[in-house]
């Protein structure tokens, strides 16, 4: 690919939570920070291959940690009462966006490149009738009693569930994203500005019947929101990061197989025969799948972030393709 | 002043706390929205009346009950570290920029004027050499014993002082904002959208000897932050909303005296003649002062949110000029 080529390559970027958070070092901003700042030097990389880029972030630990915290802190104190999820989402954004932001700039400005770096918060429209509202699936917060979870489900109308014995708690929806409500800043800035957005997915919201906007208690998938980033930026690129180099089937078996490249209609039959975990390979196979079906001749990749440049030129990764 | 004249009239509105919080509401995400969305109603007539603007928000109490929350957390759950003080303050920036660019999108929606709104994450940078680092003033966080108060000195290094007989509390400083990191993205938004920024008076940062950012445990006056993207943006007012419609001379005394315009002259008379409170109007009142020595010409102008537009229209509240 020539330089000039390259120059005009635009990549939407989702981070996976092994970007944010080492396993083994202890749950604190301090060392997270140390992770971003890691992190960022690959990301500067990209950009100066000559891509221009967005950045979506995960916040699972971190909004988790955020709604934990509050659950013992209102409980312990009447004037320190809990924040509804979507307001415990919109400080993730402020928190793991603001170590981005920092990281990144400065990453870049070590490289000699001066690119302003900023995050938006986003919030992200789902559908109201959205079937996942009819089953909800992602634990959040804290485990409780049986009789407790009854209490709040009385209470609150929290949707609870038991978890594999390890007691009961809430589950929210997992709703599609419809709409990035935010994009138009997106773009004004694309061209000049490398923007952190829709992190942890985006902040959940509706849309009512007189167009206005609610909050509502959900966690949107982030490669899914990075997906629907990158179809409205049209970008070369929708790059999903994670812990392996390359999508496998028959993944930790002994017949495990790497791929280099597959087809939306291998990755749909591999889908179907449940070579992807749910909530980790799957939810980025579903997003590749979805961004390689709306541009046929667009790449979606998957793969690590010190692979990441490599596979942006070919040269790794798992790369997922219309045809 | 004509129609034409108004619509290219901008204008940095710095937010109060009671934009946010009313007295004697509980202190919850929900209660804080039900304000939000009608202080939105006033900002959205003066964007309505042709005024480009840019919005400065307060974080005190939200910043504080972060910071109060997670002492707690902390110390009933070793999973649960306390965050740094910058990184609660961009959380506050999450939870308030995102009530804030919800509801006034809303309320701009429904004068049909379809204005995008977002909070850009701000750093702002403040100095090392900074004398307020020598002294610091403002007490954030919950109060402890003396014998606590020590014992925190020693292994975190906290400046603790003793709080009017209520007990000791940790006093960070409130350095003079130098530089918003993000100014440039800012600028590229700001003809086609409103922006929330430098919410809290920004992340405090200091700026490293290699240019690198890092976070400090400080605070920002908000209203000198505002002021600093008014000289940024060369707007032509710098509008700081509080609680009353004028600045006062001898305030609730028999002879108090609303003032309606003031020189920068007369406004430094008053300031060293005590008139004005530390931390309530004296902070305001400086930062109109700078606005006003720096653009002549120009208008500061401290009022109500409720006297907003007309006194951008020299009908109310106090104005602020060099002669």
């Amino acid at each position: 690919m020539s330089e000039e080529k390259q120059r005009r390559s635009k990549v939407v970027v989702a981070l996976g939570g092994n970007a944010l958070q080492e396993a083994g070092t202890p749950p604190t901003a301090e060392a997270q920070l140390d992770v971003v700042r890691k992190t960022c030097e690959y990301l500067a990389d990209i950009n100066c291959k000559g891509y221009e880029m967005a950045i979506v972030h995960g916040n699972g630990p971190q909004v988790g940690r955020i709604v934990l915290g509050q659950e013992i802190a209102s409980k312990a104190d009447d004037n320190l009462p809990a924040m509804p999820f979507d307001v415990c989402g919109a400080m993730s954004q402020g928190y793991i966006g603001y170590q981005i932001q920092q990281s990144l700039r400065d990453a870049l400005r070590n490289r000699n490149r001066n690119v302003p770096v900023v995050t938006l918060l986003t919030q992200v429209v789902v559908g109201a009738e959205d079937p996942a509202f009819q089953n909800p699936t992602k634990p959040i917060g804290p485990f409780y009693t049986e009789a407790e979870a009854k209490k709040l489900a009385e209470e609150k109308g929290y949707a609870m569930k038991e978890d594999a014995g390890r007691g009961w708690r809430r589950v929210v929806a997992s709703p599609v994203p419809k709409r990035i409500a935010e994009i138009d800043s997106v773009k004004r800035l694309w061209d000049s500005t490398i923007v952190v957005t829709a992190g942890g997915g985006g902040i959940p919201v509706i849309e009512n019947m007189d167009g206005s906007l609610t909050g509502v208690a959900a966690v949107i998938d982030k490669d899914l929101a990075a997906e629907r980033l990158a179809e409205d930026m049209e970008t070369d690129f929708l790059l999903i990061l994670t812990e392996v180099d390359r999508v496998s089937i028959n993944y930790k078996k002994p017949d495990q197989k790497d791929l280099a490249t597959i087809t939306v209609a291998e990755a749909i039959k591999y889908m179907e025969e449940g070579h992807f975990a749910p909530g980790s390979m799957l939810p980025k196979v579903m997003a590749a799948v979805k961004f390689a079906r709306r541009f046929p001749g667009k790449k979606a990749i998957i793969t690590s972030l010190y692979k990441a440049v490599d596979a942006l030129e070919g040269k790794a990764g798992t790369v997922i393709t219309m045809a």
